[in-house]
């Protein structure tokens, strides 16, 4: 392209933020007029989006990108449908924007509150999933936010096809154009400005490989609320009920194998882990998943059981492999979780209070669970309606971030001419 | 210093992240102890503060430091008292770690809350005031988060003293004497090596001048809570009460000069500036405040004013200096105080419902308020209790940052054997 990408994002920049002015001031209705819009366009050019998003994936195709991408790329009727469903449950949900909470009188005579209001303008930087599009652009116009969207390049054509659903469904409320841009340069430079327009975009929201997400941690300088991966632990205690234990194990791992909340390591105390493991192995190797353990875990399960090196704790396989190790009980079984875990969600099996108690406080993640199965971490599962996606940050929202982890509160002081004595 | 900066913060970021498990399930009332007998030991220590003190200020005045920063780095017996009972103050303050909210029943049958955590290990980088060391090591401990402290090196025999007190406390409550850290180097590398101790520091909290909090945002690769400036504003709209306009703005900019709270520049609008503009004038004369204007504020002002040039719009003062501007009504004051403020502190002052409420939506700072003193910002008036400085952030806290400010909320999901289906 023939722009200079500096300057072309920074016009960006100050159109979403004169934008976010006005969407800071939109009231509820105005905005799901517009979702309820932008979900029907959708419907309508769904023959469009279709004809956009098979450019894309010839081109991928001749790229030779790989299956997983393709899939990843690939916009179907179904989808499609379920891309415009999205945005009207998006609009069903309650505007979180301007709840006030908290309201005091102080000895001073000032009454003290606080307000919810939109974070400002978000950059959403992503990869081949066009539906990302939609969702993002969606959950930001709820929350009162302008957005800079900027997905992959294999997925151009698509997402410009979804933009324009978005920019249709702004024109018929009345909302300004800018509340959501489209990057329509491929230029990688392009993501490079948009992570350090400070004073113009206020948070920056990645979604992607881990690659992707490392790299704009590194090179960001305005915040930014990541999505990791999940390197999620169950913990059998020797206090569990042991039906309980396996269905949650089994359905932890073998419930779905590419999602961020499925466990990837399995902890045993060691008293129950003779009379479990050998269950738990019949029931993996059903399902074909590959197992590798530790020592004690091999000595129970002979030749059943690849040895797990120091890296299988630490590794996210995505895939129908898991890591088990017995441990001496509860503390060993924290300490192992917050040395090699990611701090996504870890679960503990017991009937014990005191221990299901201690679990849920000393271990250092997003979420914690007790008797159920990790992936139920999910914005959905939670109550949230929907789900920009999982931090597993710790400042600012932590877990599934919905429409609130979009938001924040400013404090608000009501007074009648009070002064500082 | 002859040891390896890099392996010197290392270690301490390690040892503070292994106190902060202990720190994650120490009770209540063994927190209060510890803090209650660090209290108790920096009354004690008076005259060993005093003596440190003294040999810090020996050498930044014949380093030929200036009065200010001779001043803030000075220790009385009576600011030694005040430190004493900041700590016991702090003590005092509910503990915020482990409340548990809003937990319902999802249709899956699981429950779902949250509950409040640490952050985990903080890092706090500032410059000459001594007292930091124990307002900050103790509000970090009460709120269960182990701390690295790293003040100016022209402070640094105070904080060690202090320091030295806060480690008889936490032994004397049986804590981990690395639950505080003081950095023992006056090394600047060791700044440069904190702010990158990914994975093992959580947070860090700047506290000092602007050139300060800029460099560490700009190289920090963990997160930063900020502190910057105020470029505070009143607007006083046409359907004010002229008494309370006068009150407020009188207040809001002569209460104290140096705050971050303080009013710096006035908004009036034009309907009201005739009579109003005047009045203040006289008051703000008497005061000694040189007031700087728009030509609107010159032309109603002949002869009072100096001219304000666009960059006295965006300057904090600190000072007895007062920027005026006529405005057309609230759209232009909004506009103003959006383009130009800090997003710190904003008032107006109206009897006007409806523009009270569209100010208290459509201004995007931390603290918002009709008819009150920008003066109110602060932890204390809140009610905090305590702060650790004030956040013009929009992510995580915003405004005054107390104990809840330096945790988070995690997700607690409690089931009895739930799976997903």
């Amino acid at each position: 392209m023939d722009i200079d990408i500096k300057e072309y994002m920074q016009r960006l920049g100050h159109a979403a933020r004169k934008a976010s002015r006005v969407l800071s001031r939109t009231d509820t209705h105005q905005k799901n007029a517009a979702l309820n819009a932008i979900a029907s366009f959708i419907e309508r050019d769904a023959d469009t989006l279709l004809a956009a998003n098979a450019r894309d994936l010839a081109a991928a195709e001749s790229a030779g990108l790989e299956p997983a991408l393709l899939d990843r790329l690939r916009l179907t009727p179904a989808g499609i449908a379920q891309m415009a469903e999205g945005v009207r449950q998006i609009a069903a949900l309650p505007d979180p924007v301007g709840e006030m909470s908290e309201f005091s009188y102080r000895p001073s005579g000032i009454q003290v509150g606080k307000m919810r209001s939109p974070l400002g303008v978000i950059g959403i930087i992503y990869e081949a999933r066009p539906n990302v599009t939609a969702d993002a652009a969606a959950l930001c116009l709820k929350s009162g936010n302008a957005t800079i969207l900027r997905g992959g390049s294999e997925a151009f054509h698509s997402n410009q096809a979804i933009a324009h659903c978005v920019h249709e469904g702004l024109r018929l409320a009345d909302l300004p154009h800018n509340a959501v841009q489209v990057v329509d340069t491929t230029d990688r430079a392009a993501v490079g400005e948009l992570i350090t327009l400070t004073g113009l975009v206020d948070v920056i929201v990645p979604r992607g490989g881990k690659s992707l997400i490392e790299r704009i941690s590194r090179d960001a300088r305005v915040p930014v609320i990541k999505h990791l991966d999940g390197n999620c632990h169950v913990f059998i205690d020797d206090a569990a009920n042991p039906d309980k234990a396996i269905a949650i194990a089994l359905n932890a791992k073998t419930h779905r194998y590419g999602t961020c909340n499925t466990m990837e390591t399995l902890l045993v105390h060691e008293s129950f882990a003779n009379y479990l493991l050998p269950k738990l192995a019949d029931r993996f190797e059903e399902k074909g998943v590959e197992l590798r353990g530790c020592d004690r875990t091999r000595a129970i399960l002979a030749g059943r059981v690849k040895p797990a090196t120091e890296e299988d704790w630490s590794t996210e396989y995505l895939a129908p492999i898991l890591a088990i190790k017995v441990v001496h009980g509860l503390d060993e079984a924290i300490d192992h979780i917050n040395l090699y875990g990611s701090h996504h969600t870890d679960a503990i099996v017991t009937d014990d209070y005191s221990r299901a108690r201690r679990f849920l406080r000393e271990v250092d993640s997003a979420s914690v669970m007790v008797n159920a199965s990790t992936r139920f971490a999910d914005g959905f599962e939670y109550g949230l309606g929907a789900e920009i996606g999982i931090s597993t940050d710790k400042i600012h929202a932590r877990g599934p971030v919905g429409l609130k982890g979009l938001t924040n509160e400013k404090w608000v002081v009501l007074g009648e001419g009070h002064i500082r004595e």
